[in-house]
């Protein structure tokens, strides 16, 4: 079959069995969270406000086995947000599922009859 | 491995070397228009402007190797529009790539390691 011009795009998030866990907006604020160690920078950067930022932290949270991010305490910052192992394993599954679901997407977009 | 309660959702929709072409919406309004034989019946049914629902139409056609509704006039509805054998591909093709895609979420759910 010639390969067609046409192909392929799409999205994908994971649900937990009570709502929607972890989508790209998600992850990247996670990605975000981990390299400032704050959810208010995180948002900053992403130009979302700290209250939206916060309830999708909260919502990952409720949806997940383990707290991805954690609120840390003290110290000279003043204290500020961490990413736990779970949230480095969350980031992880997000990436190996994109990698699989774009390949998916380029070879059923190289058998497209049209 | 045991089976994760999480499990994938997500959307497709196929791209034309030059834009949009198809995705679940554009084949619904399709799938109107064969039954009303009108675009505006369609868009009526779709609580759709006549206007988006002809520049959707619009696009589509002009997306496509070859135009998936036409509009016919006279007789005596005093003329409408009609799905051509290249939309009925379109459709086709649609639920076939959607089988597809539905499988590799379910699949790929299934091995979800979390």
């Amino acid at each position: 079959m010639k390969q067609s011009p046409y192909f392929l795009r799409g999205r994908f998030w994971i649900e937990s069995p009570t709502g929607t866990f972890l989508g790209q907006g998600r992850v990247v604020l996670l990605e975000h969270i981990r390299t400032y160690g704050s959810i208010s920078a995180a948002a900053r950067v992403m130009n979302m406000s700290y209250r939206q930022a916060w309830q999708l932290v909260n919502t990952m949270n409720s949806h997940s086995t383990a707290p991805l991010v954690e609120s840390v305490t003290g110290g000279k910052g003043g204290g500020g947000a961490i990413l736990t192992a779970t949230g480095e394993r969350a980031i992880s599954l997000y990436y190996a599922v994109k990698q699989d679901f774009e390949q998916f997407l380029e070879q059923r977009s190289q058998q497209l009859d049209w």
